[in-house]
């Protein structure tokens, strides 16, 4: 097992990395402070898993509350399921809950957490890989609002988060691909050497070989938690961890929720954003060629949704969070792994850009 | 004009109290720091106050939310037609809420602006005696649940409280004595001067007297501003403004949003405070009359209502958020000025008196 610390002040968190993780209750039971527990999780997880963590809270005051599964139900009538459970038992303040599943569990149970009695604990158990690299670590919580993703929410950081490797045996292969997006995006934010690293080791991943994904879901949330660490309320350097998300936003809004996975339409958002970097000539043909060649060995998408067009593109990116005053703000890079934020790009390139790879989309 | 501080370091805030305060744009413009503000409002206030508001945000990208009028509207399903008119105008996160009315627009306000784009700034422009003393200050936002009041929110500071006590003569006289309730409430707790002031100067309260009630809502709010200074998340002492909200949550609840008013509801209930104190002999019959007197003479009720039972009392206050570990906490008196809040006290007492209240209610 390895232990990563997010370095926060008072609101430090371990984040526990390894095999067979879900059978050590020492690892979740001195992050428990009261007696009550609320284990919230979904349909699809709870057969597989709700046994085993059940048996780590032996003892304990435990509830459960199972979701439906998927994006199209991170919303504000969902969290409020939680909210129901959590009254009908009658959990004080010092109640801590438990997300055991994939992102939108994690962003679902973080915010009920930080809005419960105006916030209680809560601790991840993140079960897909891009949970266990990216949405469990660095405390942003939320849901989906019908105009925009993730609109709703609050920064509440969890007491800690246990990744256990194992339960990626259980992942489907597009899961699973949607997590190696938000890997790929820690090596083209900051981490030159980590990409190397993926573009060997990209087919030990598809095989599921556990040292390999072991090294990078440890060095992905190295990288995410120095970045959180650094600004952990997104005022700065944190923006660049939204890499191809607001290309992505764009197209999770614009299809509807849960039609594309997170992790596609990043992946998807990473490519536009590495090409317009390339039309400014920030970015070289081979360090697009590369970043084109890794996404599609991840089994990624590269082409837009042809059921969007560049308006209704433009239109979502326009409400989101990193814009200031109606500007649309984008993470775009000067090489791989040198990333940087930007409103001064050309605005009719992007329109251009998204109306080729539209129109390239529709002819496959 | 006077000016209070509330001293909470990088989250400080000034609360100007006076008189034509909604005239003077010089105080809220320094406290907007992009160029887009949204007004949120309800159908009670906007015909009177909203033109004068508006007028003072010249140059602004302003926006209007018109909601209903009453805590029943105090609600998620609400806070999410704060939440569409954001999207719709693509408000960013340098947008500015300005809360204008009272206590309730007041918490779904700071909610919207706790939760948009996981937190942005707010103004509180409060229209009703118990806003400008109790509500709009100390950062509490939230909405209510049909089965707790107030259990979901988030502590927000605002950027600023403007209390013009002007717009208390459009109040009506109900509203005036809800708002009553809660600065009796600071004599209880810890100001015996106040409340000496209080017996004495309740009648020029009552007709209005800009003077006593500028007065009133100043200490109030001075008092207040210690308390929240001291402990911001009310992880101690910030408890003892609870006094009389145990019960008075309860009868919010059990009745129905918006049958009673908070401040009827927390005056009835500081009542029940005074007799439980009393009956462990903690509070003198002195001092359990000079309770009873006050409240009466500030035209509050002090008898619960006749539709709920004891039990039903019992189960709502068992979901009070000041509870730990399922035992129900009061803020109880040790003498005018002198309260403290105990887990400590005799159940069998607080049912009989409950049951006594009732009966008694039934009886008139």
């Amino acid at each position: 097992m390895k232990t990563l610390h997010v370095d926060l002040g008072t609101r430090s968190y371990p984040i526990h990395i390894g095999t067979g993780l879900l059978d050590d209750s020492e690892l979740i039971r001195p992050h428990i402070q009261g007696q009550e527990v609320m284990v919230v999780t979904n349909e699809t997880i709870a057969p597989l898993y709700l046994e085993r963590t059940l048996a780590l809270l032996d003892g304990y005051d435990v509830a459960t509350v199972i979701l439906p599964d998927g994006e199209q139900y991170k919303t504000l009538d969902t969290l409020n399921l939680v909210f129901d459970a959590l009254l009908e038992k009658h959990f004080t303040r010092r109640c801590t809950l438990i997300a055991l599943g994939g992102g939108v569990i994690g962003d679902i149970t973080g915010y009920a957490a930080a809005s419960y009695q105006r916030g209680v604990n809560f601790i991840q158990i993140p079960t897909t890989l891009l949970a266990q690299v990216d949405s469990s670590v660095g405390g942003k919580t939320g849901v989906n609002h019908a105009l925009g993703k993730n609109m709703i929410g609050a920064f509440h950081q969890p007491q800690c988060v246990i990744a256990d490797t194992e339960t990626l045996n259980t992942l489907d292969d597009r899961q699973l691909s949607a997590g190696l997006a938000e890997i790929i995006k820690y090596g083209l934010i900051n981490d030159a050497d980590f990409f190397e690293w993926l573009e060997q080791n990209m087919p030990s991943l598809l095989s599921r070989d556990p040292d390999a994904l072991a090294y990078a879901i440890e060095r992905s949330c190295h990288d995410k938690a120095e970045i959180v660490a650094a600004d952990e309320r997104e005022s700065g350097v944190r923006a660049l961890l939204n890499l191809g998300h607001t290309f992505g936003h764009a197209i999770e809004t614009g299809t509807g929720y849960g039609n594309w996975l997170h992790g596609e339409a990043v992946g998807c958002g990473m490519w536009m954003a590495a090409e317009l970097s390339h039309q400014h000539g920030w970015f070289t043909q081979t360090e697009l060629d590369r970043t084109r060649d890794i996404i599609e060995k991840a089994k990624l998408p590269i082409q837009p949704p042809t059921s969007m067009n560049s308006d209704q593109f433009l239109d979502i990116m326009a409400v989101d969070k990193k814009n200031l005053e109606k500007k649309i703000r984008l993470i775009l890079m000067k090489g791989i792994g040198k990333s940087f934020i930007s409103d001064d790009f050309d605005n009719t390139l992007l329109k251009e850009l998204l109306e080729k790879n539209i129109a390239q989309a529709k002819q496959e």
